[in-house]
């Protein structure tokens, strides 16, 4: 295919594509096809001989679409969104464009240099303190990360290693007494969250063969970590001779959107006999909610992030930036470059010897990486940072006006949390007890979905059944969330036999 | 911006980034901006209020592209190529137009299924031995990962849980003797690569937190693992009580495209002396040169793949796919899943409890991740497997042009390796000793990057300078061979002071 073949290409595909978001309010939001549906419809193996394009181009329609599950629908209130937006999606272009590996500096300057100034773009449009500015007072910064999975990991191996490093800094380098403590020490390491925390940091311990251990929360609570009770957990774990190093606080968590107590937390972190020589690095996993603290009217707990080691974030989530883009800073890049350097001939040049460029391969797992800084640049420039306010703020509106319609149908629902940016979680009320209510609401979430015309999840809170109702993504509009009430109301009606008394 | 506004925009992108590839022999390969070159270039701040799309494209011409070092250019012969097609940027428009998660089935079967079907292809393709198929008879499969890093950091997690149990199968489950059983071991594991072994092996050792041995390699074996050299590691390791439990053996190594003895390696692993219980993982990191395989005359190694337990290679480097796409392959997915999986409420649905499809993300350390096998479902279909075989052997054959015309020149040069998958590693012939013969090679890999017309990487083997030309970039043509030959001549010339003695 040479260039002029490509524009073609590209012309067509691109009609592909806002074609097929004009149809978004028309397509089934989930797909219906059976598991194991394309095999069949395809070549037992690969073509020896090329194929035209349009043959290619076909098959997304009839072969591709009936598979996709459309997370841009209006009615999708499924997971978090993962919201797209064609600012980012024309930055992919170029990034494509400019395709390399880019594992350090000379690999493309750009690429490198506008990642930090983006990062630094996107921490001044979230207020986040000066601590994790590229050009803040201690040499933090931010780096792009596929996903918040990868950032928390990144940050659990920068914390075991600084940890480790601090615990032994006494012994001589080398000796056998290091090494030997060294171990000792690492198998008495324990990677803390919550039981609402994402499942992320416990794959993490695993990965890592480290502990994981839960604090527990409590409906009462709503959900969050509260102070008292990870101090109660940091108590236990020093009385059997384990060394908590690692927390996940979480701003927003995936069952019901709380927020942990960050204020109490730092204020632990501050208490030497809880936080014996600063051993615990508390990871701030804001992976969706973090997108709403570019309205000042959610950064009122920005103050707190200062004390906390990395904070992280998902543009990809809630910001409009197409997958993936997750956005992690830190209080001190040194931590994570200690960690993560490892600099064979191939990889040496003489400006990053000099200190006098960043290397992100140094701050991240892989060693190659995507220009994906473009996405974010196109987006703050497309939209404003006032434009993406006004884009959180109708989620969170949006939220506020299924609560208030669920508020008032008491007879058939109780909300178990929420509106907490913009997700509501529900169950069915008035149930006889707790395994009859579980199962009224899997009833009614069974027939919601079966209907088809909504994507909704399920969870389960502390044995708990529910219904979560996200309703940020960006194509979801009122008159949708009008509807999918409707919806629970009338499957719930039909589950549960009630119906609401008429006024006479 | 709306749909219409997209087509428009999109458009005149599809123009620039069409534009860019005919404008790219013209461009000069590396960027020649200084540290530090863009931040005075834009705001300070991000704008509150939106832009046009107009100021953002002009943006990227006139501030991006100074900073880009072109790794599609024709004289890029640095590193191994970052290959780009255009069908491979096709594809990823509609992944970004499919936008998700995709973290199980149902968040798009499609995304899960073409990527099982093409992996399938793929290795069909490359002449894999059957266990490597989802269909095949080991329960094994193929899943993208992001880069060659992040498959040796899974084989790895994988290795070492499989290990683990094996040893510590015989005690008692949740015990406290298997609990110390397992602490002792993880305090003696040791992963293997030879020195020539790509850096991210021993990057994954630092993050698991378990020691790195280096297997030694020599000239005189061509800087390949010997079987030999193996077996007095594993010797070594073992008589000091320690436990290697995974090994890298590479297909085309980082600096000479060397090949580890596969041959040798395999029966190693059948030598119970050598290799009790079978306690060594075999990950081949067959990074770049695993596209060679594509090739029937290239196919010779395949049956001893079977032996190995995860074999990986990047269609993102030499095989026209854009960054990202690095292909593993695994004997038993049950190994990777048995390390990785872990299922929260949120993540469980019926369909994957029971086991009719495949959850991607037990086979990987992310959750979520993108539509990356369109991009092989283009490329197979839009160049075929000949078309495939074709650009490969089109390296292949500028590699063994380049080799020719250095070996026309023994007065300047001494080939250190190769040619070996288009690349050759050389340095300045007749050098005093070693120390003259390395300043001498710096001295001409200096002048040719300060020319700037290509774009070469030094290495240092074993302490002896050197420079790599790696010919096997999909825009690198003969005219670009020789006249790169040219310019190693004319700046050796000029180092050295020698001139060829012209016929009488």
């Amino acid at each position: 295919m040479d260039s002029n073949q490509f524009r073609e290409a590209a012309k067509a595909s691109i009609e592909d594509v806002a074609s097929y978001y004009d149809s978004l309010p028309d397509l089934k939001v989930v797909s219906s096809v059976q598991p194991g549906y394309l095999r069949p419809l395809l070549p037992s193996s690969p073509p020896l001989q090329g194929e035209s394009y349009d043959a290619i181009r076909a098959d997304i329609q009839s072969k591709i679409l009936p598979g996709i599950t459309h997370w841009q629908s209006p009615n999708f209130m499924a997971f978090f969104p993962c919201s797209a937006s064609f600012p980012a999606m024309l930055a992919d272009m170029y990034s494509n464009a400019f395709n390399g590996a880019h594992f350090n500096w000379i690999c493309s300057p750009a690429v490198t240099e506008l990642e930090t100034v983006m990062m630094d773009w996107l921490a001044q449009a979230l207020a986040l303190p000066d601590c994790f500015l590229s050009t803040g007072p201690t040499r933090g910064g931010g780096v792009i990360q596929g996903t918040a999975s990868e950032a928390i990991l990144t940050a659990m191996v920068a914390a075991r290693d600084k940890f480790l490093r601090s615990r032994t800094a006494h012994l001589a380098e080398d000796s056998e007494e290091k090494e030997d403590e060294t171990w000792r020490l690492r198998s008495k390491l324990v990677a803390l969250g919550s039981d609402m925390t994402h499942s992320s940091t416990k794959k993490a311990a695993k990965i890592l063969g480290v502990r994981f251990g839960t604090v527990p929360v409590s409906r009462a609570t709503g959900y969050a970590m509260t102070a008292e009770s990870l101090a109660n957990k940091l108590r236990d774990l020093r009385a059997k001779g384990l060394e908590p190093f690692y927390l996940t606080a979480t701003l927003g968590t995936t069952d019901t959107c709380a927020i942990d107590d960050l204020e109490g937390i730092v204020a632990l972190l501050k208490d030497e006999s809880l936080n014996p020589n600063d051993a615990l690095w508390v990871h701030l996993d804001a992976a969706y909610a973090g997108a709403a603290l570019i309205c000042p009217e959610h950064q009122t707990f920005n103050a707190h992030l200062a004390h906390f080691h990395t904070v992280d974030f998902n543009p990809h989530k809630w910001l409009l930036t197409n997958f993936d883009c997750s956005a992690l800073w830190v209080r001190n890049r040194a931590w994570l470059t200690d960690a993560l350097s490892v600099n064979p001939a191939y990889l040496r040049n003489d400006l990053s010897d000099a200190g006098l460029v960043t290397d992100y391969r140094d701050w991240q797992i892989p060693l190659g990486r995507r220009f994906r800084s473009l996405k974010l640049w196109f987006l703050m420039r497309t939209y404003g940072i006032e434009g993406l306010r006004a884009h959180v703020r109708g989620g969170i509106a949006r939220g506020d006006l299924f609560a208030n319609l669920v508020a008032g149908r008491t007879d058939l629902f109780e909300v178990i949390a929420g509106p907490s940016f913009a997700l509501v979680v529900l169950r069915v009320a008035g149930g006889t007890d707790e395994e009859e209510s579980n199962l009224l609401t899997k009833r009614v979430y069974d027939a919601i979905s079966a209907e088809g015309e909504f994507f909704l999840t399920s969870s389960v809170l502390k044995g708990l059944y529910a219904i979560r109702v996200c309703v940020s993504g960006a194509n979801v509009g009122e008159d949708e969330v009008r509807r999918v009430f409707d919806a629970l109301v009338r499957c719930t009606e039909e589950v549960t036999g009630r119906k609401k008394q008429e006024a006479a």
